[in-house]
């Protein structure tokens, strides 16, 4: 039996992730094993994430994993930020290395080593590159899916003739992730700018796309980052303008990761099991058959050739196991549709079917049955569902003390913010929440959460993981 | 230009690499970056790869790219192998690690580690499960695509109930790798049993496909390994099978690496640059627009979306470089397919094609062409001219004196052999050739090429990347 949410949802968490085959414990500390159902999912992502960037002009290639040590210190934001968590090789082949080498944390560094011997002339720009590849950040309390050791992403990175350029792109990768995110992980996400003490090491600013988890706690899915010419000055990125002088280029680089798919689970997931939007979803489709005998397990066989299944990732359970032991497992596995056939059904020409997300059971005739249409359905309805949960748990507060008292209990906190990162600090110290970031569009005004001093910005509040 | 094959073929291939944009050399030692136009084809390969063998009924997963000492050791001729090509993480987080960690040389020991903690039953088995990721082994001659200290490729690793049934899977992974050379790539292998003394650290044997590179020199290119229970008892995997009886699984695995993609440009490049088989070229056609005004260009325009190219991989050059210069360029890429569309062509409803691999033009209507009969031909054609290398470079030959001047001037050596790793070690020695594979068809008998005893094998000889 999975612990109830309500009971202990950390636990409730990591029961799940185990129980659905979605990943294991590694022997190695903090490295986590993704198993095949969890890797499918990931497959699913990378396959419709690919092809939106593709249609952005970004093109994939592969960097070195090692960054030499010197590389990694020519900025100085980037080392403070990154170096505490670095894993380094210091040996290789028998032999002592003469500079250490870190893996990959992010690679900018090794990446933008190569951008200043590729661009050379406005021609080349923009540029725009991206791998799908392994991180290694040492993380003290690791946590499946969430936050590992290893973990597996993709990191986009371009280059641009002016200031103008990067801002646009900046802002065009976190549409992606957030259009990325409803269309097909059906989670309402909140995006906007991170404060300065969030952003990246390394940035001039940082956006991100923020999720709302069933327990009322905040997890960051995506983010996109506008570099300016930091790292073109510490990489010597320059280009020849059209009027043939030496400029520096403007960059982003932005990324998401296997963390998404923690956001998946924590978003949707119930008592039952995880709740799989169709179009990332394994399996679409499982159906079991109901039967007593091989003359009715044969009936339903055939019936099963006739279903209008084109299309769909689909499994028929045929296993030994009883309906109802399927039947759980399958919800815990989060597959949106089960259909049930039995001889009843078959007789009567109908399918018993049943949505993971209402967890309804409705009988059909086979006649009317349109798997694309119930699967559309149930992906629809799973972003509406997300969209109410953000809707009902996000409060508007203009009372410290109110402040207070609802951030315990959990939800988005909507309060006006005087920019002074002493009262972000202060806040994050008396109540645990951050500032998880800042809406592009502001109207109104008010005064400071924390100090009272008079402010136009609104901010989102929340614990986060 | 580009160096010509016959005045320096390692000079014409690195040039080659560098040239066509397929890779670059990165700052760190040893390890090259694969830009787009390379990784562009590992991700056609990977993609028709992968269907093949989820068709075997493997699933993708990902286990870490760290190996803790303890285990890399737990195998005695694997640990014996590999040690001295590792790279190892000794600090992590600011903090002396208590157990070195290996970057994975390859992941035998990781995830059967897992393994043993997944597999109870003969429920369980056969087990099936392979990976897509980054490797690292310490070269000390690193060379682009052949030899690097970080590549990519996949490893399928599976266990089964039986002995024979782990043989069969080694040899259907073989067939998979030849089929894939052949099929995709247009490159005729040969296929057989590598000798003790070059197999997999750790394996009962080793299958390997080997291809013939045009400088008379042979690449392994894919090779599949029979573990017996070598891995199954120091991991200590066991399975409960069906009396009940506890008893070792019986091991495989085999890979595939970004290696393959420098068999493909050393087994198909000329002088002019790659020929790239279509199944797996990025570009499949190049459009080149000839003409000297707007007006020209916007009736070649018009006459260009008139043609047939759905599902075709293409690209309209319309860059400010003369038509000669783009040929050049194209050819060097080795894109299959050229047409040139000047405004003679446009008049008489025509087309000038030119194809890579022969480089020769034609001039076909408009009505008669069919883009995927010519590329279906050009994929065949790849392969033919595949064939005929191998036959033409194949000796057979019982003769040692002569053997040494064959083996001298390239190609392959068919040689019976007795069977002694003593002649083979003192062939190695005066000719610098070594056992390719022992194909698995005999049927002659004759006289070891060194020794002259009796011998039932014949074997390959050849020089080898």
């Amino acid at each position: 039996m999975l612990t109830k949410q309500s009971q202990d949802f950390a636990k409730w968490y990591n029961e799940l992730v185990l129980k659905a085959d979605l990943a294991d414990y590694s022997s190695v500390r903090g490295c986590m094993v993704i198993k095949p159902y969890g890797y499918a999912i990931w497959e699913n992502i990378q396959k419709e994430f690919d092809k939106k960037i593709k249609e952005l002009g970004v093109k994939n290639a592969y960097f070195p994993l090692f960054i030499p040590e010197s590389f990694l210190k020519k900025e100085a934001e980037h080392v403070k930020g990154f170096a505490p968590e670095v894993a380094w090789v210091t040996h290789g082949g028998n032999k002592k290395l003469k500079e250490r080498l870190a893996i990959r944390p992010t690679s900018e560094t090794i990446i933008y080593d190569m951008f200043s011997k590729w661009i050379q002339s406005y021609r080349d720009l923009p540029f725009k590159i991206n791998q799908w590849v392994n991180i290694v950040r040492w993380e003290m309390r690791p946590r499946l899916f969430l936050r590992t050791l290893e973990f597996l992403w993709q990191e986009g990175h371009t280059a641009h003739e002016t200031e103008k350029e990067a801002e646009i792109m900046t802002k065009k990768a976190l549409d992606i992730y957030q259009d990325f995110a409803q269309e097909y992980l059906g989670i309402s996400v909140i995006s906007g700018k991170k404060t300065d003490s969030e952003k990246f090491a390394g940035a001039n600013y940082t956006l991100s796309i923020e999720a709302l988890m069933k327990d009322g706690k905040v997890l960051q899915m995506g983010t996109s980052h506008n570099l300016g010419q930091n790292f073109a000055k510490a990489f010597n990125i320059k280009f020849l303008d059209k009027q043939e002088k030496q400029k520096y280029v403007w960059q982003t680089s932005w990324g998401v990761s296997t963390r998404m798919i923690g956001g998946l689970i924590m978003a949707h997931g119930d008592d039952k099991g995880l709740i799989l939007p169709p179009k990332i979803a394994p399996y679409q489709t499982v159906i079991i058959p109901i039967c007593k005998n091989a003359k009715e397990k044969n009936l339903i066989k055939s019936y099963i050739s006739k279903l209008e299944l084109k299309d769909v990732r689909f499994e028929v359970d045929w296993s030994d196991q009883t309906p109802g032991w399927k039947f759980n497992e399958w919800e815990l596995k989060g597959v949106p549709l089960r259909i049930e056939i039995g001889p009843k059904e078959v007789k009567e020409k109908k399918l018993t079917i049943v949505s993971r997300d209402s967890l309804k059971r409705e009988v059909i005739s086979l006649k009317s049955f349109d798997v694309n249409k119930i699967l559309e359905d149930i992906q629809k309805r799973i972003l509406d569902n997300s969209k109410k949960f953000v809707k009902n748990n996000t409060f508007i507060i203009n009372n410290f003390s109110e402040f207070k008292k609802i951030i315990n209990k959990g939800g988005l906190v909507k309060s006006f913010w005087c920019g002074n990162s002493k009262c972000e600090e202060k806040i994050k110290q008396e109540t645990k929440a951050t500032i998880r970031s800042i809406p592009f569009k502001q109207s109104e005004s008010g005064k400071c959460i924390k100090c009272g001093n008079v402010s136009k910005t609104q901010v989102f509040f929340a614990k986060a993981y």
